[in-house]
């Protein structure tokens, strides 16, 4: 069995844990088996106006078809 | 006053604050005087049939009895 | 364009989320132009009688009026 | 002269070697031009029944054509 | 908004900069939305007569459509 | 579900997997579910005489019961 | 003799150098005694019409009168 | 030859050397055949009338019986 | 509850914990509230005629009035 | 006591051991005393017609004569 | 094969190419099959002129003879 | 000017700071222009009989002769 790892960066106005889901729900929306996340880095981008949008750079690990 | 560290992993499918709680929970089960934790790893579990659960590696440090 | 960070710890019995948001609320008070915060250290601050408090160190990088 | 590098996790029951080889095989099938590879996380899975299978994250570098 | 992040490493006989530039160029001609770049390893690699080419670890981000 | 983690340095003059083994082996003698382990630190001892022993700090995952 | 450090991050469209050095030129306006400076991190940022600004995040350390 | 490593914290009012025996001290109580420490964090406590306490985090290695 | 965190540079010819003392003197000459320190960086100058001066380089934490 | 800590990258087209022993064999032909040492970075040099070669960057430590 | 590394800083007025150049150019003085080496930490020292001096830590890796 | 940086271990029976001197000693009788030192790595070992000795792994920078 082979993985492969993709880092993707979902984002939010909700939460940390809305922003990975994002990350997630995208890789899904184009791989099969995905099979782990871990969330690396947690940011906080601040708009012009002082909106606020949480930011996580999501490392996604997903099975290979043999 | 010495403390000591031990790393436990909590889960949950709401959010990382609920598995950070249910690792410093178990923890509480049998130690007393537990006074600090530090979420190390976040990450998400996927299951067979897509579910996700939330899990965060924690480090908790508590008192030792004289 | 010159930008500085400076690094704040926001706390609250809530969420992660929002002891970043109070770390961020805090800067904003003195400071304009704030764009970019990271979330570095979570953390939970455990009190003599078990309540517990959510901790996020956060790296705020504001513009400096040239 | 322009590289890429993409991340794999290669599965063996025999040696982390064979795990770090199954994940190159794999890249290879489909790159040309793969160089050099560096092993930056061993681990090892321990199935339900006890058996265990050894884990390597490959960081894969193949040139890309001009 | 999600955005994806790949791992490139520019070379060039110049400088660092021109090293990292031709990663992200190469990466614009395949995607649009390229935002965001930040230059991880800095190396030197060293030829058989000597001659010396600046390389650099590049990863770069990018937006993908809705 | 909560799980603990475990550090434990195996030894083997084989090879580095002999020695992660024998880490996890000894850490089965007295826990049931390990499910996950991770190779951190790998080493060598040379003794007084020059004979080598491989040494592995592996950090041994298991669940803990309800 | 007790030194201070603040983070400062300098942009320039030349190169990481003037980029550092912007900083710098920043910090030595209102501060004496500016001693060393660290590159921590280098990144590019590339704007909407594709233009790129070189940013260096630079630890810069100096002398607090007795 | 298996080992096990803990994580303990020693304090003192006296310096970072008296706080990392003291980790050893205490672990020394209940473990024999402790082998080797590293000290991983130092820090200051400061209490709230402004004394002081050297706090060390002790990674100590201890050999398992056959 | 609201922290800041700063970092300084404390130097003694006596040794590590009297250069980290250094620089927390020197901070609370200024500030309240200090609580926490950690010691990032221990280093050894060593001057031309070769006398050697310990440098700490120190992460202080202090409380912001609400 | 003291000891000297240098680098060296062993090779070797059988396994991630042959090649640390590679280095360990290297050093111990002009070194005395060699006592400890620890692989720190692995990987695997792939060659124009695909050959492959383990490489595995070693510190080794031995101590100085009086 | 086996390789060495060595730790070299070098510096220049002019760049952080020019001052990793510098410290290849003097290891190539007494080493032969110089292969490879990477920038590991970038600095800027300010002298008490307000002068600026580039300074790169580079290792250095170089063909052992067999 | 161009540097050069070895790493050394001292060793002592009093404290991490006269381990640290023992290293840069070590280092003086052989080598002029010894300008800088980092102590990266603290720990203790404990023999057999109990006994306790700090060791500091140091890494020293000197000058090299134009």
């Amino acid at each position: 069995m082979v993985y492969k790892k993709i880092t993707m960066i979902g984002t939010s106005e909700e939460s940390f844990e809305a922003a990975t889901d994002a990350a997630i729900d995208r890789a899904e929306e184009t791989l099969n088996e995905v099979t782990w996340a871990t969330a690396e880095n947690l940011g906080v981008d601040i708009g012009d106006t002082g909106e606020r949008e949480y930011q996580v750079e999501v490392e996604i690990a997903f099975e290979l078809d043999e």
